[in-house]
């Protein structure tokens, strides 16, 4: 019989799939230039120049049985020391490859992450809004995903709720600063203070809680915004990065989890990530993709686009009387709905071609996400019919 | 804490693993062209030349955000469009691009059918000689693995003994043909045989019992050989195929799930599958290596070294008096070893720098693997060694 656990799985349909079909069909009729799909968080600039020529060039030059060959389980040992070495200069850490595990994508580096730390029945708390993939990230891997409310002021961390909510079965934690979908970047007084709990927590239960740090924005930040790096204030800390958003490679699949050399037990998280894949029928990312982010390890694609649209998309938000915090990375904003229902609110935003994710499944009803990786050009043109759409509907 | 599940993982160490750091070692010391390892199956021979071409002009040709952007979660549909037309034409199925599931080579195929046929405790059988992390792929998913006993007379399936194994729980039938280690392809005879007996137990339990066809080799065949497509003789199939082997892209990691359109359910499983890898942390093979492939769906790289390779071996071996199989593809062959403790045997031929596997970990002792996918040249001197070893240990 076909597993009835994941065909239940079919009954759900999410939200942000039916607006972006709907912006799919609305394109059909209008012209997909004339959709102002704010639903995805698929890069909107070009990897840089350098990835495309060392591809180029590994293409030409490299024998391809060796180019293509298998590469070990844990990554390629020279990929992974260019991105220790890397992260040490940036970071002040002291990596080396063997604290380095390559995965495809944040996805993988997450749910490699989160079987290292946790047995059947334990506990994950993660902090609202949230990225909703989270949900089948540690449900599926059989812990349980816990949800501390948000705190709506500023969207930094609600700590009296999450204090209720720590338990002795808490196996580790899971923070996402730069934050999909709120743009907000934890402060360094937050990551302090999250130290200090879990800190007190592990003495008080006599066992780790580990922070997983989902880090994917971590290189999209705006001026003047400084977003502390988690292990220089947690030694049980794993670190997944994904090269999907800065260097625009959703598509190709890289990422790592960097284990904390001074973590407990960090000797062993990287072998054991190499036998939890044995069981997700994962074996490492792409070789030849491996090869190539570790030639521009350093780069970035051009970040300052979604600067650009965030603060036209800001200011035009603050001006139609909206409460919005302002986004300190990524390319998300995630602005208080003018009514309570955002679903609701959302679903009046596409008579005027504005596609709009309501907050819902990010754990934050009445707020709306909007994802600004798209053409600065499209963006001020959506700002009229944003204009229209509040004054149409909400007479402001 | 840390995971003890996958913690205790780390005290086995296999023995491939042990031969090929022998191997790595040995050759630093006399030269890696003077270690006759024939112990990993990574291919020899390269891509097709038009795989590199497609790769190097998409590169230089498409937009990189659209090259490098997310490939929906059940792979990109031309892709799977193509991969469907041609396993129609080569095999008379009627397969459309929604019967097609994009995944991470074999193992990520054989990680999803797994979870789309079988709930916590079922039972999957598989057949000795057999590829050992299917213990991973299955027991780590909840499942759990019975191993049917060799045939050792011809490595075509122990009838008797499968038989007695099958029982209420068997929720699957995992195959492998042509075979890793044995290189046998199964016979049309022994493909009715098995599908037969399954419709039986079908009816008999009411429930379906699935086939997972797990078919990296499937395009390695030699001189007069023909391997029977299993979906043409059972309708409840899932078949798994890797490009690694056909066109020599292991590190690249594509391959597919492709669900027969009779199959029970079938219009559900692929979507399963796109919910499954949510919980695994897999999104899709990597775009451009997708697109690239569906440019040479029907290529394979030059395997025509692989059989020279096999005749070269074989007749030395039936010289020096071995009991073998001949193999009917693959670059695999599973001779028995010349003392009844194989490892033993592969033990002592390091000593004339031959690297062979022991028979154990596929299932069955007595015999071991040689992966010939290395070059002819090099095979050619390896048989002198081979000779020296069996004439000075053996007396033959």
């Amino acid at each position: 019989m076909i597993s009835q656990k994941y065909k239940k799985m079919l009954e759900g349909k999410s939200v942000i799939r039916q607006l972006s079909e709907f912006a799919t069909e609305r394109g059909k009729a209008i012209g997909y230039e004339n959709v102002f799909d704010y639903s995805l968080g698929n890069p909107s600039v070009p990897v840089p120049r350098e990835f495309t020529d060392v591809m180029i060039e590994m293409l030409k030059e490299k024998n391809p049985a060796e180019l293509h060959g298998y590469s070990p389980s844990l990554g390629i040992p020279s990929v992974r020391k260019k991105i220790a070495d890397s992260l040490n200069k940036r970071f002040g850490m002291n990596y080396t490859e063997n604290h380095i595990f390559m995965t495809s994508g944040a996805a993988g580096a997450i749910a490699h992450a989160v079987r290292c730390v946790s047995d059947a029945g334990d506990e994950i708390l993660t902090f609202a809004p949230f990225f909703p993939e989270y949900h089948p990230y540690i449900n599926l891997s059989g812990a349980v995903l816990k949800v501390v409310p948000p705190n709506t002021e500023d969207f930094q961390i609600n700590f009296t709720l999450f204090e209720e909510m720590l338990n002795e079965k808490t196996a580790a934690v899971l923070i996402n600063s730069p934050n999909n979908p709120s743009g907000v970047v934890y402060s360094e007084e937050t990551i302090v203070k999250l130290c200090d709990m879990l800190k007190n927590k592990e003495k008080e239960y006599g066992h780790e809680i580990f922070i997983i740090s989902d880090e994917p924005y971590r290189e999209i930040l705006f001026a003047g915004v400084k977003a502390p790096y988690v292990s220089n204030y947690y030694d049980n800390t794993l670190s997944c990065y994904s090269y999907s958003k800065s260097l625009s490679l959703p598509g190709e699949r890289i990422g790592y989890v960097a284990v904390n050399p001074a973590c407990k037990d960090s000797e062993y998280l990287v072998s054991m990530c190499g036998q939890i894949s044995r069981g997700i029928g994962h074996n490492c990312p792409p070789s030849i993709i491996q090869l190539a982010v570790a030639e521009v390890v350093d780069l970035t694609s051009d970040m300052s686009i979604y600067e650009r649209n965030m603060n036209l998309i800001y200011e035009k938000l603050v001006e139609l009387g909206f409460t919005c915090v302002k986004p300190g990375g990524t390319f998300y904003i995630f602005p208080k709905a003018l009514e309570e229902d955002a679903k609701v609110f959302s679903q009046k935003a596409t008579k005027y071609d504005l596609i709009l994710v309501p907050g819902d499944s990010f754990g934050c009803s009445g707020y709306f996400r909007m994802a600004y990786c798209i053409d600065t050009e499209k963006v001020e043109r959506s700002l009229a019919a944003l204009e229209k759409f509040i004054k149409s509907e909400y007479g402001i």
